[in-house]
């Protein structure tokens, strides 16, 4: 079987999502989960789920009802921390919270939550019972490390492993999750599908320090979002963590003052946090860590019982996803 | 076997509930779950579910996941409802996102959402699959109840027919559901199932509207709430549709004049409003609509395939709910 291009994949899980019904009432509860899926996005959950079931010679559409349901939960996510970040843009669209309000967010966010899970039905007998089990073990998962994420807006201080554990839990296990799932549809062995999670969780945990450099070093014709957003809202990133942690006492009081000044402007700000970033070597500790994460995730799919040639879409995608700019 | 009282069935139910674990991190996300299910309550929905298992000779321990699903998911759509309804206290506690705050509301009732659906695991193989169907078809509806509900508030007019959809929607398919699910867990046959669905969707819109009664009618001694609540937030109860509907043209007027009244003192208001009930024979419309559901909820239940000794506990626990005064 010719394996597919993550394209051709992203073309048919965005068929799979158009083709769901929302002309359904009450329109204030359908209309924005529409407007959600249609903003579009990377698909990269579904995307990685369906490609790790050809990785073991399935047809893609065995692991589909795993990867709607990831998409639709990653979606949910989206919709519910817009709320709660007051998040008024994305993609370049209102969020739904600003479109609608607050209870109309809560309200369709708690329909998708529900509609995810029940596209897993969808998978057959032998392992919809383990496939529901690991999605909302993640599930649970991805609301700690949201909260985690709140909680360190309101401390003084962060440290590398917290950090590390929270974007694990916010974003590394749902990439786990998603070649596991894909991996068990197609009826991968327990140990392989257990590599895969694990190449999905240090590829997750890689994907977020990557997000958090592109905020700082991106290009701002690609990236999407205005660069330093990080750095004016005081987001504690692994970077702000790095520099604390290697700055000598004068470099700490400068950025300590930076993050206690409300007056300054913005664009001020991120160039003197940035040079401080710089200075510190905070950039190249981050890179080393996000490298680390990948090396670790690329010796998980090495172990994984499959021909070579077939882990290489996978790896591809992998690579990309490491020298992304957006 | 020896079938339990409601009263030892909510006791174990209330153990299976205190034995769940949430001394768990992070604290903000699992602490006001704790603090939602320990407010205690009727448990209606678990009773019932356990109930309906005994009904079939079974063990209720049997249906407990699926009871122990119901009520967390009852308790998460409280927690959201009183973020949306902006709702200050429940049972005289404060509610959660007041004690702490919308976000950790939002983010711990979505837990509470995924915890409910993980606790339908423990159901056996034969049933698991068509419990998460019927569990998250009703899921959804739940929502739409809840959308709907929120639609009404901007409304000028309700219909008697939508209104009564509305609530079919918010609290008869979770009671329809609860006696199902237990149904199903006990290897009831797909018709008593379903007959015990439709009894459960009979009580729970006659015990609707037994709500609306009470809020005007109900002793203050008693009732918990404040009487007249729903008059003083001109919330379009079937009272308030019925009295619309039946009033002569002066009486909808005057009705009308207390609805737009911003002015006016909640005991005039309430008592005016309570007048026009009384003068309309609202009261007596929807006590005849409650009776009519009550009636065809006993219908349902008469044909199930059960010995009627058998029946008796839940026949007793549908009257008891139809004469309660809270």
């Amino acid at each position: 079987m010719q394996q597919q291009t993550p394209q051709d994949l992203l073309a048919i899980i965005n068929k799979a999502l158009e083709a769901i019904q929302f002309d359904k009432q009450p329109n204030r509860l359908y209309d924005p989960i529409r407007y959600t899926l249609d903003m579009g996005g990377k698909r990269i959950r579904p995307v990685m789920c369906l490609m790790a079931c050809e990785l073991f010679g399935k047809e893609p559409a065995t692991a589909m009802p795993a990867a709607l349901a990831l998409e639709m939960f990653h979606n949910f996510t989206l919709l519910h921390d817009d709320i709660m970040d007051k998040a008024e843009k994305r993609r370049n669209r209102d969020c739904v919270h600003i479109k609608w309000n607050d209870n109309v967010a809560i309200l369709s966010g708690d329909a998708m939550q529900i509609m995810a899970m029940d596209f897993l039905r969808g998978l057959p007998d032998g392992v919809f019972r383990e496939s529901v089990a690991i999605f909302n073990r993640t599930a649970i998962e991805v609301c700690e490390g949201q909260q985690y994420d709140m909680d360190f807006e309101a401390q003084d201080h962060v440290c590398e492993a917290d950090y590390l554990n929270m974007i694990r839990l916010k974003t590394g296990v749902l990439l786990a999750a998603s070649l596991k799932l894909g991996a068990l549809a197609a009826g991968a062995s327990h140990e392989d599908a257990q590599r895969l999670y694990d190449m999905g969780l240090h590829i997750g945990i890689a994907f977020q320090l990557q997000d958090d450099l592109l905020d700082v070093y991106g290009d701002p014709a690609t990236f999407g979002k205005n660069i330093g957003g990080d750095i004016t809202s005081n987001k504690k990133t692994y970077l702000l963590i790095m520099a604390q942690k290697r700055a000598d006492q004068a470099t700490c009081a400068e950025l300590e003052g930076w993050l206690t000044n409300t007056q300054a402007k913005p664009c001020e700000k991120i160039a003197a946090v940035t040079a401080i970033y710089n200075r510190t070597n905070a950039k190249e500790a981050c890179q080393k860590v996000m490298e680390e994460h990948y090396q670790l995730a690329l010796e998980h799919m090495a172990a994984v019982s499959a021909p070579a040639t077939r882990k290489e879409p996978l790896l591809r995608l992998a690579a990309s996803l490491m020298n992304r700019n957006n």
